[in-house]
This record gives structure tokens, C-alpha cells and sequence, in this order.
């Protein structure tokens, strides 16, 4: 094997950040806009949701130059109350409409003690957390659900993919401890996963994915064809569901058998989000609340582990630490990969991007 | 076997609702209380979460007549902003704290868009969808969840119980299609599931239940008094503690290792819930959204079923068919659940519930 699942190369957070830029930049994006959009993908890469970070940058790339997302959009609110907006995201990089729904839904919640904000007209955001997460500055807790482009789950006791990954993330703010922090798709398992699955010449578990005709598919070459199954089967199905109602349709995006298929890069994929921004304060003394979340999570941190489990962990406390390791260490990326970032950066005419 | 799952009688939806009136006024409940708790649990049989119905009624009986739940409570905002409330539920039945919270929401919502209301000091409740299906009649999106009294779920890769079953209820309004409505826990099965196995001496799937060294039980006799687990794994364990700091840490209750064990019948179980709702019209005229909403449930009931499927469902699609199937024919119980009841009855001072 040429690329084994160990080959990787480290990359310093800084130099990182600077390639993102500059190749967003050189896609058309403009600077603030690509400040901010790598800012978010890097997010991805320290917190180790290495699905969605540089790894995204290639097809990123291919839509903005092909067309299908727009590098200089009009973002509006096209419908805005209290507590509620609707975002129209113009087709621009859906880091950058979620950035804005959410400080957007930050705002109305500190003057109304709650506020919910939907997108449309909006793409690939990136990792989930990182929206959920921006209201804890402001002490309050986020939710965010989103809508996935493609359709790779059927509804539970079916065979035709109507929904995606829908993703749902809620961030809860705490004193000492990381914050609480929860990111899942609502399937049993991504693409990432069978790919690594995949390199490692290992089989799948039973349940995880089907064919189309209901059989289980254990073998990971035969499951990028295949139907993701849901968390828990028909429960995981009606979350994927409600997440595209309420991320999606609610908004007035193209979702289930109407959705755009985005494998064509000049097509604009018309894809929806939700964020909801609920302030502590407005609940209970902050502080006193934080201490409670804390104790919370030290209380798990704390229990008593299955034999052979070393410490019991609670939502975003590994994220929290593999950042903390990749700001001392770098970002580890595959060497085949950091490989075909060498071309594009010759393509887009910057600088490539240099290992530590 | 002296009552096999199938030795059911039916009786009357109104004679169901009188029965159930007259046994919570005497257990010292005001006459317009347990007219609206009636209606809750009467919800609950008629559209199958048969866990959450007329089942509950002697452990209710039993908590009013110890203590334990306040029949004649002084329920009050404690916090309230535009969008926002904090109900202390005085230890009222959890049910009419529940639709107080419901009600004050959709208030809100009405003139801001979005309400998020929290209670504290609340009980059992019942079904979860009761709740979040109050907005529809005002065309509004609910959300629900709730924080279970009893710790059943070990945090992911843990063994100390300090979760519940804590589920979650989304309803979104539908024009000709019944509404679409989850109503999920976010454990993988339910201890009445595990019952129903146990009475029809079947084994349990692997993966459902583990003991407390970690290891999963099959035989539903000693299912009992294991461990229930999450759906997906750390993904529902995320999920069912998210909720309980949303539904409960955030409104002062009693959760984790602070959870009140309720098998005291005497001792208040502080509880809580939490409830949203969200205005449709604040993102897409009513009646548009309404109908995107019925294409996407016709969608997934007219698409392809795995072989032996022979329909695919929506949540909520099969719950509405079970009302409309009892409203005509009654509500099936257990004979020996109903024989349970005559003596509730007879203990009351009450009529016997009277079968069709």
C-alpha cells in the first residue's frame, strides 16, 4: 500500500491557516471572507473532524471556480422578527452563512433570551460544533442541526435514499471543565470511517450499511454503493428527518427527492441550516449553572469505566484535547493528500504548503 | 401463563376519560386538573405509546396519596423574558406543568417568533409528543424533551447509571398528511419492550442491554435490573445527556448523581422538561410550508420498501392510524391490568372501568 493510514506529516496551526487563505483567495473569495472560512476549517482539523476540514479544500475549489458556489454574493435576511430570521445565503460558502446566521441568532438571543435563525441558498459548512459553539462566549448554549446535500440514507424500512447525514450539534457552556460539546451525524456511520475501514483492510460491522436490497454490507469497497443505516433504526431516521425539515424544508431549501445532486460543481446545491442561540442567563445565575454543567462532566469523567475502557468520556472532551495536542504538535495530514495539495497550490499559483 | 400478551379487553375512549377523571379527584386532584391530565394520558393510549397511558395511573395514585406529587401546587414563573419562561411545577402532576409551559411558548412564539420554556419542580408527564404536538393547531413547530426520573443508561464506555431514558418529541404541521411527529428515547429499547419479551419468552437482540460488567444481556428476565443502552452507541448517550443539561441542569432540577430516586413514593422527584415552539410563518407562508411538508411525508410513504416491507412509514403516520383504529373500536388493555383497576377502583371509591 502506498498511503498507509500512518503516513502522515505534520502542519504548524499558522501555516495551515495562511494556505487556506491564500488559496481561497486565489479562487476568488474575498480576504476577509477566506480569513474566515479557513478560520472554520481549521476548527475542523484541531478538534479532529478531519472530514471536514483541509480535506474539504479541493472540492471547495472545483465548486467556487466551476460556479456552483458564488465567491462575491449578496447575503440578506430575507424574513426577520424578535427571535426568528431566515438567512438567504446568495450560494456563498456556507461557512460563511452559517457564521452570519449564528451571530445573527447570538444577538436576538441576548435581547430576547432565545432565537432561532434558518439558512437557505447556503452550502457545506464545515464541522457542526463549530457553529453550535459560538454562543458559549456569550454564556449561551447553541444548537445547531444542518441538512447534508446528498441523499445516502433510506427511511427506515425503505431502499430509496431520501435523506442524508444530517448532522446535529449542541454546545453547552461550562466554568473549569471543556465545554460540553456534541457533534453527530444521524447515521451509524460516515464515509470517512469505511474509507479508513477501507486502508486498513478491515471488514465492517454488521447493521452500518446496506445494499438496496436490505442486505448488511460488511465489506468497505462494496459500502461507498451502499445505504447508510441510521442510529438506533427507525429513531435515527425520524432525527435525520426532523433535521431536514427544520434545517431544510423550513427554510425553503431543496431537500429528499427533490434535492440537488452536487456531483455536478456548477450547480448551486441550495442547502439549509439551523442554528438556535438559548441564553443561560435567562434560566438560571450563570455561574451557578456552569458549576453544574461541570460537575456534570466531572461526574462522567469520574464514573466507573467498563473493564477494559481507561476513562469515561463525555461529549467534547476529546475534541477538546486533540486541539490542545495539535496546537503544540501541528496538524497531522496524510502524505498523500498534503501530496495533491502540492498540486493545487501550483494550479491556484501559491505558495505550497510547508510540513513542520 | 395467566395473562398472555393477547388477553386484552377494549373499552371506550369516554368511559376511559371518566375513569381516569374520577380516580385522580380522588386522589385529591381539583376537577379541571384531572380533566386535563386525563386528556394527557388518554393521548397517550390512543396513539399506541401504551407505556405512558392508563398504565401509569396507580404509580400517579400512589405518589398523590404519599406525597410525592402535590395535588393542590402553587405552579408560577419563576424567570420570564419575551421569549423565554422558567415554570417551577410546585410538584404538580407532571402533565399540567407540561401544558402550562406548552401554552405559555406558543404565547410567546405567537409575538416573537420562537419560545424556549423550561420547567423545574415537575413529574412524569407522559407521552412526549403530547406536548410538542400543542403548537401544530397554531402552525407552529414544537420541540420537547425530557429529563427521566430514573437513571437506567450508563454514560458510553461507562457502567454507573447516571442517564435516563431522556427523550425527545419534534412535530411539524402537515396539510392532508397526518402530521409528522417523532417521539423517540434515546435508549435503544424501553423496559415495557423488554417486558413484552419476557411474557412472550422470546430473547432480546445483542446490544440492547448490558449487566454491569459491560457485557450484553439476552435473557429479558434478567434485563431488568441492567443497564439500558444508547441508540448509536456515544452518539444517543450524547444525545440523552444534552438533554438532560437542556431540560433539566439549565432549570435548577435534580439529575446524574443527584437524581432522586423515586421508588420513595413519598419524596418529590423534581423533574424537568423543556419545550419550544417555533412559528412557521416567520419562515414560509403557512399554507406553502404545510404542503412541502405533506410532499415529504408522501415521499417517504409512496418510496421503495426493503423486501418484506410492505409500506414505509413517517413518524407519526403509524400512531395516527392506532387513533383513529381505537376511537372506533376502544382502547385495548391487558385483562389483568384492567383487574388491577377494579380494585384501584373499589380503594377509590370510585365505578369500575367498564369494558365495550
Amino acid at each position: 500500500m502506498i498511503d498507509p493510514p500512518k503516513s502522515v506529516r505534520r502542519f504548524a496551526v499558522a501555516e495551515e491557516s495562511r494556505f487556506l487563505s491564500h488559496a481561497l483567495i486565489a479562487a476568488g473569495l474575498p480576504e476577509a471572507d477566506a480569513g474566515a472560512v479557513a478560520e472554520a476549517m481549521l476548527f475542523a482539523d484541531l478538534r479532529g473532524v478531519d472530514s471536514h476540514g483541509i480535506v474539504r479544500l479541493p472540492s471547495y475549489i472545483r465548486r467556487l471556480r466551476a460556479g456552483g458556489i458564488n465567491p462575491r454574493p449578496q447575503i440578506r435576511l430575507v424574513r426577520e422578527a424578535d427571535a426568528t430570521a431566515l438567512v438567504d445565503g446568495d450560494n456563498r460558502m456556507g461557512h460563511l452563512v452559517m457564521r452570519h446566521a449564528a451571530r445573527v441568532a447570538i444577538e436576538k438571543a441576548e435581547r430576547h433570551g432565545v432565537a432561532w435563525v434558518g439558512t437557505r441558498g447556503s452550502n457545506h459548512a464545515g464541522a457542526a460544533a463549530c457553529y453550535a459553539m459560538m454562543p458559549l462566549a456569550r454564556d449561551m448554549i447553541g444548537l445547531y442541526m444542518a441538512v447534508a446535500n446528498n441523499n445516502h440514507m433510506a427511511p427506515w424500512g425503505g431502499i430509496e435514499p431520501l435523506l442524508g447525514t444530517n448532522p446535529i450539534a449542541i454546545a453547552v457552556p461550562t466554568l473549569t471543565e471543556p465545554p460540553i460539546v456534541l457533534d453527530i451525524a444521524t447515521t451509524a456511520i460516515s464515509f470517512g470511517r469505511i474509507r479508513n475501514a477501507a486502508d486498513a483492510g478491515e471488514r465492517l460491522p454488521e447493521g452500518l450499511v446496506m445494499d438496496y436490497e436490505g442486505r448488511s454490507v460488511t465489506d468497505p469497497a462494496k459500502a461507498d454503493h451502499g445505504l447508510l443505516l441510521p442510529i438506533g433504526g427507525y429513531k435515527g431516521f425520524g432525527l435525520s428527518l426532523m433535521f431536514s425539515l427544520l434545517g431544510g424544508v423550513l427554510n425553503g431549501t431543496a431537500t429528499g427527492r427533490d434535492a440537488v445532486n452536487i456531483e455536478n460543481e456548477a450547480v448551486p446545491g441550495n442547502t439549509g441550516q439551523a442554528i438556535m442561540a438559548l441564553r443561560v442567563a435567562n434560566f438560571a445565575a450563570v455561574e451557578d449553572f456552569k458549576r453544574r454543567a461541570d460537575k456534570v462532566a466531572r461526574d462522567i469523567r469520574t464514573s466507573k469505566p467498563m473493564p477494559g475502557v481507561g476513562e469515561v468520556r463525555y461529549p467534547g472532551l476529546n475534541a477538546h484535547r486533540t486541539e490542545e495536542e495539535r496546537r503544540r504538535s501541528g496538524i497531522p495530514l496524510r502524505t498523500s493528500f498534503a501530496a495533491s495539495l502540492d498540486k493545487l497550490a501550483a494550479e491556484l499559483g501559491i505558495a505550497s504548503l510547508a510540513p513542520l
